[in-house]
């Protein structure tokens, strides 16, 4: 995979890069929305693309395995018909949603046993499987299977779990070389380094995966409910280990905190269920902090959500609307705030990577974060 | 209320019109989705306009009342600007929504007394009352406080009710004439035509009206269980009665081919829940008839729903991914049927209005029927 290194700022390790698929090119740093089931959770597509200028959305494996399925994706001529998504789509393997969703699963050296979520069914995940699930669906960016640890995780157990997704990593490099795309677009693979909060197994696992050699490396096994600050530690010590001239993707994160910090510690690509789930459930970030949009106070605040918004739901609607819809459990709260979170994200990173360009990064990052902060302390002292 | 009649269909009672109202011309015969409580469920408001073509849409003023009230809705300076539609808005008087949801109700002289169904709390809509409301709302159609007749429903009942409605339609109109628009735009008010299923009411009920003098005449108390055959008779019976130059509603009607059929018997106005609630329930209006696009079959029917239909969800869509969406409980998929469904109903009115305007009503309306009946027979067959 073609990855171009547009800007390294000058006084930290983040990086202004431009990733080449042939579904498009994508400029990271970049947040990826979560479309687990072909769908972004209630946003129609036109909106994501046009609007929300989303440049990759994320689909999940385990989920598009089990409905509509391999046969019906492959019939459909992959998930991008489907679903009508012309750009890129990143796919994970699947193997975080079986430790997580599933029962009975079963570890087995070759793969992972589980039942279902949806009707208890029997089924395997190998990293043979795997790689042929995502050649079904056609993603542009493939992930190898992997053991996601737990957190808190013993020492023992994490470097048993990262010897283990080294073995499968090379299997799943394996069934990857065997294999070919079924619909005419390029497909590469993107290697997982485990090891827990471990550096000697984070530096371990690291230099297994890139002599098996990927198109690009993702940090797994973090935002499993280790405190901020670990993270930001493992994930600058394990992005030494990574090739510069590699995508480098922090999975499942996370606040928009978060992802300023891990792009100044030299991340390019980040998903998270947070805007769409956060907004679901009401919960809105803005550029002055969080806004719970239920709250009574908003009933009859007839200003934009965000000032500094130019989405769809702020050029148009206003905080009394807003609470309205989620009070009256409309559809449409659901749409507009996804929208708003979602372009939130996108704008994020889209400054951020200006910043990058300016060679300006930890000043604007602390700038923002410091307005964050500031604005979430008043309100609790309100 | 100006209404210009544009052409009379030469072998039936359609008619082809135009309402002038201060938001825009409305072309008649038209449908109005029904957006209950400042939302039409599940439609952003620029796709119903942009997209659906809606040119008018209707609100509950018994909903809009309970929540968000009148006091947010004036201090939004109306409706409208909650909401951000800029074209007419309908909205009823409320009466319906007390008989159909509302616990505790009394009838009496002067009014009618109920709770609340979100929280209990007691409250009274008298003919003033409801002219107030709709003063706040800001609609460009009010309706009048009348009392709806159930199906089937005593003459004597129905006679006594005709007479209250006929004095409360005296006292809608005497409130409305002692009150002014809260926000520039003109506001017109609609009487409401009952009697329930004898003829003889309905004509003492349009006579009572039409001398009172309103902007409209709405036809209810119909489409509450008596068979279709019933209320085109009556339709058919009681637009004699009301003046030609003036627009004529037919309240919550109807499926498809009520609408047809009405038009046919000097209807020019409809609105009804059915292609939205519809269409949250997975049944999906075509050219060939009703689709339940949960059914097995289109699981691998990349086909649009709907080979005739141009809306956003036929356009981009399968029937397999709508399918899959609703199997998943995804929202999306609650917006695409909507668009499709209100999609369907809005190019209905616009094509009778043009078989209206070629003098070929009748015998355009019976190809639509017949083919609509024929699919349905071939389906129930296989």
């Amino acid at each position: 995979m073609k990855f171009s290194l547009v800007n390294k700022d000058s006084k930290s390790k983040a990086r202004a890069g431009v990733l080449h698929t042939s579904r498009g090119l994508v400029e990271t740093p970049i947040f990826m929305p979560v479309g687990t089931q072909g769908t972004v959770k209630a946003v129609p597509q036109r909106i994501l693309s046009d609007e929300i200028e989303a440049q990759i959305i994320l689909g999940n494996t385990y989920h598009l395995y089990l409905r509509p399925g391999t046969k019906i994706l492959e019939k459909a001529g992959g998930l991008h018909k489907f679903m009508n998504w012309e750009k890129p789509v990143l796919t994970d393997s699947g193997g975080f949603q079986v430790y997580s969703l599933s029962a009975l699963r079963k570890m087995k050296k070759d793969g992972v046993e589980f039942r279902s979520h949806l009707d208890g069914s029997k089924h395997f995940f190998s990293p043979e499987k795997v790689i042929e699930i995502q050649r079904s669906i056609g993603s542009d960016i493939m992930m190898v299977l992997d053991e996601c640890t737990p957190y808190p995780c013993e020492y023992e157990y994490a470097k048993k779990s990262q010897i283990l997704t080294s073995e499968w990593a090379w299997l799943n490099k394996k069934a990857f070389e065997n294999s070919t795309p079924l619909y005419g677009n390029e497909q590469y693979l993107f290697g997982i380094v485990q090891g827990s909060i471990y550096k000697d197994l984070r530096e371990k696992s690291a230099a297994d995966l890139t002599s098996i050699g990927f198109d690009g490396y993702a940090i797994g096994g973090l935002a499993v409910g280790e405190p901020a600050e670990t993270m930001y530690d493992i994930v600058n010590f394990t992005s030494d280990f990574l090739p510069e001239n590699q995508p480098r993707y922090l999975m499942g994160v996370g606040r928009p905190e978060n992802i300023l910090e891990c792009i100044e510690r030299g991340i390019d690509m980040f998903d998270c269920v947070m805007p769409t789930r956060n907004a679901r459930n009401a919960y809105l970030f803005t550029s002055e902090g969080i806004v719970s949009i239920r709250n009574n106070s908003y009933k009859d605040d007839f200003t934009p959500l965000d000032n500094n918004c130019n989405c769809y739901t702020c050029r148009n609607f206003s905080k009394a609307y807003l609470r309205h819809l989620f009070t009256a459990k409309e559809i449409l709260a659901y749409e507009l705030a996804s929208i708003h979170n979602l372009t939130f994200y996108l704008n994020l990173v889209k400054q951020a990577r200006k910043a990058i360009l300016e060679n300006n990064y930890t000043d604007w990052k602390n700038s923002i974060i410091n307005k964050i902060s500031q604005k979430e302390n008043e309100l609790k002292e309100e």
